[in-house]
């Protein structure tokens, strides 16, 4: 198993997503963070059955991080990231250096307006900004035909898409689903800093939205009594401080006050000091 | 002579500069707001000479553009700017409705930073995030090869310049200088807005630069003698109302006390009811 071809720099990572285009390949991207885990490696996964060549970029952008947040001790591993996208069967890595992504001068923000403010956007108000701008600086350096992003970081997807659609990027945005831990906990890089009791507790947030999902089986579809059951679920964990629950219209960050159609419960809570976000879709 | 290709949807124009890449061709673009004079003409010209296929596109922008501006009265004759295009031999032009490039739901805008919020940027403090998103799609649009500019909107190239640096956008940015009148006046569309009495005392603007461009010619250095001077000459024209002169370096909006190097020395005054901008650079 050979590994991946490492880029580290713009230009010739664009002459590569470029020189497989003119050979009239596919190009696949996914966009991580590194600290791979096997929710990233299934969307490699289904890039490389979608497409002829996958390259994916492992870079902690600072500018998505406030600056309280874990952009210092977010885990970053290039050796174990490549080997396991090798593993997949990844073409190449975009790792650039920050001053490669952000050299001096750098000022440039793209904000996509309402659906980047509220939940996520409430307690991190400088995040979506800062995923969007790298979001399109990735989609420029390596313009690949599809991109592939994560459902559970829901609001994430809901904003690369207003992205793409309103400044007009000739990208397919791929959406895979939530890889689980056995117990239901979404597989996640933060999960890393939780304790053993914390990791216990963490499950609560799956075991709310699966409640909530039963509910909606059930024939529910008022989002207040959807997300009441989430919070009891979640509240009534010991050592888990639940921040916001939503129940949105698929695709998008509106709430209606009743469901019809497919919509998504979507929830965010503090395990010890560690921010854990999840969600789950539900049909009409 | 026949007609420039006439497009109005966004996937033919991509289509379009795509297959003249696909067959070696370079491609320049033109972004304008239609109302097209000699300075838009002579970029077509420029983009003639050095690329293999021309594009123009032809926009009035709204979201650059206050809502006290002039976008409603802004001058608009597809059929006019579409045979002066033909005459300089522009292939084709990009002419959207604005339902086309603003669908329901768009809310994307881009901010370039410092270089946008003073000068122009001070007065109209919405218009460069819309040039700047506007000047982004359009490059996503029709991916051309190169981009021209007039030098005429000299803090417009700071902030695409910024843009297309920060957001690692594949297209050369071109600057072609300014057209004048014969008397010296910048030509503009916004000209056509002056009565014959003001178009006379518009010509204070070009006189002020000039003054100071002589007086830079015989040593002087000081930014503020430079500012002063362009000062008395455009507060001497009764009718003229000043609204800022900079003296800058040379490709940013940094205003030095003393000039090393080029600068660019702008004015931006009202004549009457209608708003002028000119600049000047000068050598080391």
């Amino acid at each position: 198993m050979s590994l991946p071809l490492l880029l580290a720099e713009i230009d010739a990572t664009r002459e590569w997503v470029r020189g497989r285009q003119r050979a009239g390949e596919t190009v696949g991207l996914i966009p991580t963070m590194g600290a791979l885990h096997e929710g990233h490696l299934s969307l490699a996964k289904a890039a490389r059955r979608d497409c002829d060549a996958v390259i994916a970029s492992v870079f902690v952008n600072p500018t998505q991080f406030a600056p309280s947040e874990d952009f210092n001790r977010y885990p970053r591993d290039l050796n174990q990231d490549a080997q396991r996208l090798a593993a997949v069967g990844v073409d190449a890595v975009f790792a650039p250096a920050v001053e490669t992504m952000y050299p001096p001068g750098a000022a440039t923000s793209i904000d996509v307006g309402p659906v980047a403010r509220l939940f996520e956007g409430a307690s991190r108000p400088t995040h979506f900004a800062g995923v969007a701008t790298v979001v399109a600086k990735l989609f420029t350096i390596a313009p690949a035909d599809r991109a592939y992003f994560g459902q559970k970081d829901y609001q994430q997807t809901v904003v690369v898409r207003r992205m793409v659609a309103d400044l007009n990027l000739p990208v397919e945005v791929v959406i895979g689903p939530t890889v689980r831990e056995p117990d239901g906990l979404a597989m996640s890089s933060r999960n890393a800093y939780l304790s053993p009791d914390e990791r216990q507790r963490a499950v609560a947030l799956s075991r709310g939205l699966q409640a909530a999902q039963r509910l909606h089986a059930a024939g529910e579809r008022r989002a207040s009594t959807l997300r009441e059951c989430v919070k009891n679920v979640v509240e009534a964990a010991s050592g888990v401080e639940l921040q916001y629950v939503a129940v949105l219209r698929d695709g998008t960050m509106d709430e209606p006050e009743v469901i019809e159609g497919p919509a998504v419960i979507a929830v965010a809570a503090k395990v010890g000091a560690t921010r854990l976000i999840d969600n789950v879709r539900v049909e009409s």
